[in-house]
């Protein structure tokens, strides 16, 4: 592993010296390359989802780690569009003219050698690759076992695109050890590794921050929250939480808990609960959201669970104040919103959570770099340091000062 | 020390409501505080350096201990210079609206409960106190055991100035525990800690860095190198590379090795050699080196040595080339410094070397806040994330997305 890592510290020397077009023929290059050699794509893939199959993966799990023609053509796309993004290194961030006289330029640089630990879905593989290579990174990915077979080939197409360019195919490389033990190396070395990008469960990204001596940006679980203001246009309010809750309750910014005012309780229930009636949601309740609607109770240890399905607590608060004291004791930093029409209200509440999204009347649903525009992202951080929210390819950019001066000392 | 994070930890969320008026008139108050209570600090002060004469601290470290009317006076000046910089606090970074005519607005915040870990200088105490409240930040301070005393009577005069203006005093604590076990504990809490800042020997940073689950913004050590290149006016980096050593040898961008291009070494080498003899400086050089002027034999060892003295490595280097590779293998990621006036040259340096500052015919010596035009710092990160390089108190926020719609779902 060491040896390994070290080649990848060593080549990521080539990336600085290459231009931006070449970053971009490449890139397009490898797009094609995906294209043209999807048979053997696809082939791989069926020794993964048939050994799936063997181990009794999910359905779900099973659809995310399919490969078809289809989403490879999809991956494609994805590497032409990380092409068409605007250079994220060389960016002039600040620039100023010290006392002295001394120019200071800070400027976006590369991060160096990132290491990704993800699960599942191989198009996962190619848009990281494709992303830390626009940003002139070297990649050391981690993908899950149950894609391996289709991991190593998405691999080996982008490698093949590498040395066809002269360049080393170690700027973009699967760890050799992708046992737990290879993790466990992986992240303590921080001598040749930059920075670790853990994405997937619980678990996992616990062990990886308590264990990484590398500096760490996890993507983590989502516990977010929608609080439904006595002074909310109430119809916008249902359209909000429905769309929070349902539209996509596996991801990380669906809703998990919706908090209402207890003076817009009696009347507000009943309507909230027919439009998730309609959308078969399973709703929980406080004992006084039981006192107006016919729902089971909820839990505490439910307050604390993101279920990534179509489940939601509910619970009935006395104003902004106890759902901020809610969200402060439940809320993961994740994203959190408000429908209310009152300014004071509103702003009491998106500055007193600390949360990388807070809204006023929208849908939590927003929290990703395509909403926010960014056009293609890492994913979303639950850092509060370096990328806190959704992490666009700027995230894979550090800065340095390059300062010009004229003979000056102190 | 849990009951002691937590309480840190619930005291932050009083900050996110206090007014930038209100922050400063305390700031004020607290300068005004260390002027009134001089007496009893200058007695505890007494107290740590009669322990340190009987512990024979060094002289350098008896001096640095020391607190005295000029000093203390410092110090209040050093706050009030703090209070008078612009609110840290609510700026807007950036903001656009989205496609789905989402107004997004990114805001600095504070970073939560910081940690900070220091040796021997008791101003360090007030001054870090002072940034981390105006940054609307807790701090937990852990000083030098030598320092102790002084460091707890500054903390009992902040803390009284907290208390008459019903704040309560976990704003600015010491740690309860400032045992080696203290630390360790400290360093795991990352339930109440949200940033760790070690600033002191190499052994301290290395045990945070490989202990730590909090994140880290280490300020370790430089090891900075000047290049002399065939076209630089030699008067110049003549100038520049003397600076760059003797002019305070103690601190982290003084120069340790001195590089010069072979091309002009034979003319370059006497010249630059008499002026350091004029300097005192003490001179260890490679074989090139000793085959042009009398010196020492350098080491590999002396190569990757941060003397903090007046000592200097020099090696004949065969062009940029060998500079940079030289300074690949041995920097630290700290400041490096070209003396040239060729551009292409010089921006082959500058862009090959990652270190946090990277100057061109100037002394490596002005890399801090001050020379910056920072105002006030931190520290120097040596953190590749976050915050590198000059730390101002913008380095004390994060940010979070503040939202704005008007019925937005997906």
């Amino acid at each position: 592993m060491e040896k390994f890592l070290q080649e990848a510290k060593s080549a990521s020397r080539v990336l600085s010296l290459l231009s931006g077009a070449k970053k971009n023929r490449v890139l397009k290059e490898m797009a094609n390359a995906l294209r043209v050699n999807k048979a053997d794509l696809i082939d791989a893939n069926a020794l993964d989802m048939a050994d799936g199959k063997k181990n009794s993966l999910s359905l779900a799990l099973m659809d995310r780690l399919l490969l078809d023609e289809v989403r490879i053509e999809a991956m494609a796309v994805a590497i032409e569009e990380i092409a068409a993004l605007k250079e994220p290194v060389g960016r002039v961030l600040d620039g100023w003219v010290t006392e002295a006289g001394l120019k200071i330029e800070k400027v976006s640089i590369p991060i160096g050698v990132i290491g990704i630990i993800y699960e599942s879905r191989p198009n996962v593989t190619s848009d990281t690759a494709a992303l830390c290579f626009k940003s002139s990174n070297v990649c050391v990915l981690k993908g899950g076992k149950e894609a391996q077979n289709s991991n190593e080939a998405i691999a080996k197409v982008l490698q093949a695109t590498l040395e066809k360019n002269s360049l080393p195919k170690s700027l973009i490389s699967l760890v050799p050890d992708s046992s737990r033990e290879g993790v466990a190396k992986l992240i303590k070395m921080d001598k040749y590794v930059d920075l670790i990008i853990p994405r997937g469960g619980e678990g996992l990204i616990k062990y990886v921050c308590d264990n990484a001596t590398v500096s760490v940006v996890k993507h983590d679980k989502g516990q977010c929250h929608t609080y439904i203001d006595k002074e909310a246009i109430l119809e916008d309010a249902i359209k909000i939480a429905i769309n929070a809750k349902t539209q996509r309750p596996g991801v990380c910014n669906a809703m998990e808990t919706l908090l209402v005012d207890s003076a817009i309780a009696k009347s507000a229930l009943p309507l909230i609960k027919a439009e998730f009636d309609k959308a078969n949601t399973k709703l929980k309740g406080c004992l006084k959201t039981q006192e107006i609607i016919d729902v089971e109770s909820v839990t505490e240890e439910d307050y604390d669970t993101e279920y990534l399905d179509n489940i939601l607590n509910m619970r009935v608060v006395d104003g902004v104040e106890e759902a901020i004291e809610h969200i402060v004791r439940f809320g993961s930093g994740h994203s959190e919103a408000i429908v209310t029409q009152n300014v004071t209200t509103a702003e009491k509440f998106l500055n007193s959570i600390d949360a990388a999204a807070v809204y006023l009347n929208a849908s939590t649903r927003f929290t990703d770099g395509g909403s926010f525009g960014f056009g293609a992202e890492v994913g979303i951080s639950t850092n509060k340091l370096h990328a806190r929210g959704p992490m666009g390819i700027e995230g894979l950019t550090t800065y340095k000062y390059k300062i010009y001066g004229s003979g000056q000392t102190r």
